[in-house]
């Protein structure tokens, strides 16, 4: 029995979420959903930042605050949108994460070879067919397949619901205040024109900021040198147990796809829908099961200890990348401590450095020439890009992408 | 290898945690500490508020935020207090939780016969023999065995940072604004006189607020009635698998204390360090996984399950105990429920209504008069209990305690 | 030409206000509430809260943006309340506080003897006049003359609108955290039953917190003893001025109505409207104006010298009156600084003394049983006063009435 | 005489200031300080931004409070700074906005033809007699001829403790979230490198969103185009009444400078210190008591009417200059205006144009190469300029100057 109407504290936005649409609360309540819950927003980041353990579920409510009140504003603002149709954003948007597994981004193929998106698409279809066809036009809104293109810009787009809660959720949670954004101004200045959702001029400078924080945060906080390190030993923890075979005990849980003995594909999930009820009853607490299980081979042992135990590798960033002479260094290096130690002296020097010593690249660019522009409404009812109309995100800074190369390798063992 | 300076974000303070002393830093980097990161400070409230999944990781280094504030504020008094007190006494407030199991006060008791308190001091002693000795005058304050008491009342006391920390945390991540505190103007106002912990006169209104925003969260948060019925679901699910003896496959993890045949008491923990050790590995992770695990028990199932996905238990609070009779009424409309479904059909009523029908009660007195009472240092050097100064908490108030009585059934099954 | 539509930043709501209504925008745009820029909410307590400058235009302001919340919570409960309410419940509570004058409380019945709740009748009236007739409901519903009761709770009663919105505007600006007040779960709370305001049951705890947080701010901020001080320093200022007769060079501003020759009192500004306009022209300018002009008089000008360098009198609080002879030591002392020092050497001691030394009481009552209780709408559809309902709140607290009686003396001159 | 001990709320900072130097002291009491608590921060603004009313002394206690913080730090990072050198870099910080006089920026050079850095020189000058000379070292400092440069960079450089105050308090006060800053992460990262002010590496995004933050809230609240448009007026309000000669009846407060025959430059000032005295008498009072005096002359009425009642200007900005016959259209727009007009017909046009019509020109760079540049310390302990390190705000982003034409005209009179 659900109940009728239900109000939910946000400490982000300082409020209530009040929810009354049976249909909202139906797939609030459903248990694909739930799970997030146990779910973290931030994967590996909260061993940096310890308040940031917020979850993909306040998420997905967060957004799904953000997007009544969008709905509200453009409704002010003349914009016909039917009640139907404010129903179907609000479940696209709630639901818009629903593929996410455990470990959020990290463990991106990985545990199966689907991109979390795919997953969510073929969560939404099966909630679908539950439900009788109430989310036919939630779907269409979701995949661009709607009439009405606004609405599918407010799920996603280059300033949508999501990318509004996350920064300020992540800020709240984290305590950097660069992530900061008005996100209340850029909402009231949210305005629709020949069917594309665009900014009213006077909020060029809230979009700004908004463009800026996003830029900051990924550097300080997604991809904190730190939280590289750990979702590195993450990702080569999992990659070693697939390597290893049946590492897992048992085949419950995250344990059956990793020790699947055929990658689990889209192909495969959709030929065999268990696979896809399988998946979405995993959540962080199977992850770390996994890193909680002892196990024979010391590789699976060092790394997921150290993970425990917030021992992390190193992290250097550079804007070069690294020569290989600097990568054998750090491999002699760690061959040397490995002697000296009773744990690790049996291991093969070779595949010890394969896990514990590499190099990658991290690239970001906050805005998509490519994707929809943010466009601005001016006061005589043109619109022009962002880019032609802000003093300060010309071209030239808009489209810089940042390229940094790491090289990992361990302190100690 | 330890680093020398770690700053550390925490939003609830909107600004940083900085430690120097390398035995705090080195206290934060122990595996026992870093496990607390995955215990939530609130156990199952976050069912109710989203936002509130924050560790008790992060609540002992505010609580050790808030201890390096406070000695500041009482050496610039003129207290004298050593560099090595200062140590002790920060050591002490961030190793006091150390000895919570997973989902907190909700299974103590359940896991081990063990109160809380009493793992913190065998973790704490066992910690101690590793560092050598260091942690001697920190564990003599945390058990009030220092000459100098104001150390420990820091510690714990009813004005004690451990407090002070936790109400600000728990409304900073649920949202709840009823529990915002005064904390730095309770903190400029500490004061020692006759050795022992006192308030400056000025500072008498934050702490009357304190003592009422602590009363307000305990029924708000603490004691909200879905946190109760998700308490009851899990304390009684973990009854249920105690009471059926080999419940769970593992025996590693939490399976290894439940399914154990003898009960764990402080003596057999004492008597073999293994229990310990084996305990301080245990987290939150360990519970879900009981959770998540399926059962041939059809109560198990059904408890587990409503958890997961949140269809919680019905509570109703009264001020008067509930009779025989209501009890008695809910008991039958669980029988005709339970016969109307498949699953639940083959359950006797008698065993399905002991774990989803019952009573029980709720108490709260926000102050103690027998315990330290919380003194007021007037302007004359004299010093007051606080029942005597206050305009407004006189007496009369402080002393009131507020029970509750409440019955727990389903609303359906 | 009035503007369409405005958006008003409030940083105490951390969002916007957002008006469309022409008549709002009217009234907003009128002379006589823009003035309210000019007088601040707090009189003097700036002096000691450096942030507390705010105006009590924004309070005005923030006072309309609850109201606007509080009337879609209850109507989306259903209760019926038509546009033309809407807009008179909103006029009422923006205007409720346009009879203010310069330094607010501390000069009634000072500049005229006209409480400031009739200059605010009279203003509306006016007002009225000039939009023909708009006003005729707002004015019915703020002097509880509508059918519709609960409309004028809103602008008036134990938890109004004003009331709300001060306790949490007072706590930003200063900063003192004793003020934050669950506001957004009050007006969430909000509910009408028998055409009067009631708060539905599961509020309860944030209106104790309400209540609580008042009496804080009371002793805390309103009644802080600095405070006392510089506002007697100001009102003894302005009873010399009246006293000496034509103490002031204009006749303009201020200066008018201390210089007048005869009592201004409500009969004489009904008689003459000019009055009453040139009331409505003063602000906090003209206040300081008069304290910025020298004078002969040596105790006007010591004190305005005083108050501009923040040289304030002491005052010290009893639970129990003062005795005469404590006074009689305090103008000794007075007469023998006095003495020491030339500017001072001339006035006569007796009258230095009654403008510098006496005696007075201040009383608190948070809650008023003589007033329309707050009642509480339970589950079950019954309405209960909150002393009856709350835990905590009993009759006993509740009707407790603190009185401080404070002496207050010259540290030096 | 001299309370020992002062703790002050700040509400900005979620703290307190807690001030123990008697020299501190004893300058927030000199009451050309105190004088600033009636000079607010942002001239006009808060007829965009209620909330932003707050004082010229708020942010000098706030600066003081960065600038304790800001040498604890340095200090920890083991960086020699002498008590006495502690005490005379707060006293500079806290004196360093004392010859703003009313209007702050708007009426520079109209009250008098000194720049306010120089009254504050002369003010510091003469509290410094006073003092005994016990400000020597701080007026050193504020001059940049103390041996310590980094200190005079606390002071006044690119990263002082005068713009993080600024930027965060005129962010609260407004609510413009825009301008929220992360000044606790930059202060931490404060350092000195070869007797340079420099931060360090993990600083950086804090110090690229400070940069930015100044930038965003220099357009969206300090040249707001209707601040601009009330500065106007406020301007030509003064200029007019300057060419008027005797416009205002009294020669006391701000009347006596701008009735005053000859231009007060700053040779006149130093001449004669009796005007160094009278402008020190001067606040914000005065200003609105000369808008609110009324006069002769329907120009003057006109405007400070218009100022009063909050009717300004409209503002238009345009990247281009505005051509001459978009002007005289508006001069004509205005002449057709003022000829419907009993109250307006009869001045002359072309003067009444004069002080309603014109255009100006706004220009906006957020960093200065030939000021000292911000330099990052590496961490293998190099020194770069920003410009070289940062990936966003590279040299081409930060040396753009952003330059806005505008025109002003009335909508209506």
């Amino acid at each position: 029995m659900t109940p009728k109407h239900k109000i939910i504290n946000d400490p982000v936005y300082d409020g209530f979420l009040n929810i009354d649409d049976p249909l909202i609360l139906q797939l609030i309540d459903h248990p694909y959903l739930q799970r997030l819950r146990r779910i973290k927003q931030l994967g590996m980041a909260d061993l940096v930042y310890p308040g940031a353990v917020h979850s993909r579920f306040s998420h997905s409510l967060g957004a799904l605050n953000l997007m009544c009140r969008a709905l509200d504003v453009l409704r002010s603002k003349g914009i016909e949108i039917s009640d139907d149709e404010c129903r179907a954003a609000k479940a696209a948007i709630l639901l818009h994460d629903i593929g996410h597994g455990p470990g959020s981004h990290t463990l991106e193929n990985i545990i199966v070879h689907v991109p979390h998106e795919t997953v969510t698409q073929l969560l939404m279809q099966h909630i679908n067919r539950q439900l009788g066809g109430q989310l036919d036009t939630a779907i269409a809104i979701f995949n661009n397949q709607y009439h009405k293109h606004f609405l599918h810009q407010l799920v996603s787009s280059q300033l949508d619901m999501d990318r509004l809660d996350y920064l300020s959720r992540d800020s709240y949670f984290t305590g950097v205040r660069e992530g900061i954004v008005g996100t209340d101004r850029i909402i009231y200045m949210l305005n629709v024109k020949d069917d594309e959702l665009v900014v009213d001029e006077k909020g060029i400078y809230s979009v700004e900021q908004f463009l800026i924080s996003r830029r900051l945060m990924y550097w300080q906080v997604y991809m904190h040198k730190t939280v590289v390190a750990a979702e590195i030993m993450l990702r080569n923890f999992f990659q070693r147990a697939i390597q290893l075979g049946h590492a897992f005990t048992t085949h419950s849980g995250l344990g059956f796809f990793i020790n699947a003995e055929t990658t689990i594909d889209q192909r495969a999930m959709q030929a065999d829908e268990s696979l896809l009820h399988r998946f979405a009853q995993l959540d962080d607490n199977d992850l770390y099961q996994c890193l909680k299980e002892s196990h024979d081979d010391p590789i699976l042992d060092l790394i997921r200890q150290a993970l425990l135990g917030r021992r992390l590798l190193s992290v250097t960033f550079s804007d070069q990348p690294f020569t290989q002479s600097q990568v054998e260094q750090q491999r002699n290096r760690l061959a040397t401590i490995q002697g000296s130690r009773d744990a690790t002296r049996g291991i093969d020097p070779q595949t010890l450095a394969h896990y514990l010593v590499g190099t990658g690249e991290l690239r970001n660019r906050s805005y998509d020439f490519n994707d929809h522009e943010i466009k601005v409404l001016r006061k005589d009812g043109t619109c022009l890009p962002i880019a032609q109309v802000s003093d300060q995100l010309d071209r030239h800074f808009l489209q810089k992408t940042v390229t940094k190369h790491y090289l990992f390798f361990p302190k100690t063992i």
